[in-house]
């Protein structure tokens, strides 16, 4: 189920990019410092949770990132610092204005995050003597990304790296990331985090109306528990260094090249988000076609791919396609359920079990046999539209009742 | 956990309701059948799934009860009439001919509900076959109503009976249901059906505003795993028999009586669906008080009981208060996080684990003894308003990914 990945290139070879992973003591062992830094500013955009309940990091960073500018994002886990209150403020300013005067760069360019146990005290003196300390060591060391990759972590069992060189008129970019995952587990760890860096030059609203519709696409379609954390966040900065010609527009050539590039990363980083579920066994695949419209496409693979039933019964291998139009059907957007057709099956495999909202005479046992496979699909047709939306979602297994319930003993 | 009960008075004991559970044959072995039957006409509120499928028998009982007057109810467990097509439609209707011909009433006072399968051909013959020769044996014996009962269970492990008399001036009334469980289970049961009787004259408009309130504090705030059914019902009956002064107004003697005991009802039997929850081991109270309105304080009750992570927190009796404000930050209503108050223990012993939004000193090791209980309780205290919501859930055990993931193997 897991996926590891091998990447030709990573953040250390965006061009300008710099960065670093250490261990400064928040955690027992592992790296828990990251710092990413661009030799000259970026433009950046970047989304938050809309959790009510937010951390301090994510209060402050909001408030940097306003200006469309950034020259550094520095990330600490092991401690959220959240529900933290005027000790966890002054926290988050200070890691602000020590990255800053440690980088030498104004206060403004500075984003920070934090993941980690939520409602304890923040580690502020081991947090800025580390990034006082480690700012020197920052390289574009193909190591250096891997070492980022691996700093933000919590409980997530393997790193989270993705990349695609683009070409813009005759010039050749790079866009690369790294993330954590989104599974929250014991103790109220799994904030979603994803830094994306990039050398084109793009003009800030385009590249915010891009980021937007990417994360539409990709961190708003996948689903571990359907919780969100206190802490979430997703950025992309660039740089401007790949020397193109500037993007302003959607027409303009080579802004085609880029939007399919960061789709494809915040795709791949998403998926690998689901891969690497809590007590996930199986990969599954959403697919909702022939929609009325996108927003009914999108809430129903959504709802489908958070309901417990479905979950179950995919941990099951049990290709239960009223579970499956039940859910749809309390998503809250309206479809005729008597035009709809079903197909469960794996990646290669589809077999249609329900058409016009009726089963068909596909054989069950069938359909179960593949359902062996770690990844598997479903494509419900709505025969109702042009629209499409796809998401991934993970299965529920009991492991996942045991690592969630079981923190205290 | 399981609560079964034992009650002085039930259906058979409202005036004028006789009723019978038999089995037909649409189960192997258990009662599969229940009518309910008043020798007058009764005015009636009843509430459908929300679910955009639906079963043919919620489509045929909607248009049934448009009118508010209804005199008999059929019931079939075991088959759900869902997703079945034409087929499915004429028995629905043919369910509703044969029980007026049988009872010799007008067609337009039968309504039908079913719950069971999804999908599968309804076996027509049998269940008019049944209702022909059951109509014989309505009875007010107080076994009738037990049968009552059992009949409407599907994967329930026991029935859910709740009844309270009250007075309006001179005159005593009853009220008395039967109910069904909501945890959806193997494969696709677990409709939540609630049927109630009374003896009180009350104008229809009134039954169905004072019904529509009682099912929003009640069925609407329980949940056991998020999902709705394509079969849920819930109704409520009136025959006037019990001879008093027609309520028609809110201030009026009586009505004050009436309203609790409906209220009071319709809370028992949720409470009663909720112990039932497939894999449950802890019955839950979540309470939310002082918001600034009781849509802020629902929403936040409905989504902090159903959250995965908070229900498995639960289970693993882990006072995770983190969790909590996570799960009610996400409701998409508004609160100040930094002014809420969380506590969190059994029935009688609450412990104060936040204040203001940050954790309190209260040793956490004193509160996992106390979760060792099978009913557990939650405060959460806005302090931001005078309103307050209350709602039941179950935790999320091992259980309940067993007993969801396994039907075909």
């Amino acid at each position: 189920m897991k996926q590891a990945t091998t990447l030709n290139e990573n953040l250390c070879d965006v061009k300008g990019i710099l960065c670093w992973g250490a261990h400064v003591g928040i955690k027992s062992k592992r790296r828990d410092l990251a710092m990413i830094y661009s030799t000259v500013p970026c433009d950046v955009s970047a989304v938050f949770t809309r959790n009510l309940v937010v951390a301090e990091p994510v209060k402050v960073s909001r408030r940097q990132v306003q200006d469309g500018r950034a020259q550094a994002v520095v990330v600490n886990a092991g401690n959220a610092n959240a529900c933290t209150g005027e000790q966890g403020r002054q926290a988050a300013e200070a890691m602000v204005t020590t990255a800053a005067e440690a980088l030498g760069i104004p206060r403004e360019l500075v984003v920070i995050a934090s993941t980690g146990v939520i409602g304890q005290r923040f580690p502020t003196e081991r947090v800025l003597a580390g990034i006082r300390k480690n700012v020197a060591k920052l390289s574009n060391m193909r190591t250096a990304s891997a070492f980022v990759a691996n700093a933000i972590l919590t409980t997530d069992t393997f790193p989270k790296e993705a990349a695609q060189r683009f070409s813009v008129g005759d010039k050749s970019a790079l866009l690369a990331g790294v993330a954590k995952g989104s599974g929250m587990i014991h103790p109220d760890m799994g904030t979603m985090l994803a830094f994306i860096c990039c050398d084109v030059a793009i003009e800030q609203s385009l590249l915010d109306e891009t980021f937007r519709a990417a994360i539409d696409s990709s961190f708003n379609m996948i689903t571990v528990d359907g919780d969100t954390s206190t802490n979430d966040m997703a950025m992309v900065m660039s740089n401007g260094l790949a020397g193109n010609l500037l993007l302003t527009s959607r027409d303009q050539p080579g802004y085609a090249e880029f939007r399919e590039a960061l789709f494809s990363v915040c795709t791949d980083l998403a998926k690998m988000i689901v891969s690497d579920g809590e007590g996930a066994t199986k990969f599954i695949e959403y697919r909702v076609i022939n929609a009325a419209t996108e927003e009914v496409a999108r809430r129903i693979v959504r709802v489908v791919s958070d309901s417990s039933l479905v979950k179950t019964a995919f941990y099951g291998r049990d290709p239960n396609w009223g579970r499956i139009l039940a859910a749809a059907g309390r998503a809250g957007v309206q479809f005729d359920p008597d035009l709809v057709d079903l197909s469960i099956g794996a990646e290669e495999q589809l077999f249609q079990v329900a058409r016009r909202g009726k089963p068909t005479n596909q054989d069950l046992e069938v359909v179960r046999e593949v359902m062996r496979e770690s990844h598997l699909r479903m494509v419900l047709n709505l025969n109702q539209g042009t629209a499409v939306a796809t998401g991934w979602g993970s299965d529920l297994s009991e492991d996942y009742v045991q690592c969630n319930s079981h923190y205290t003993t």
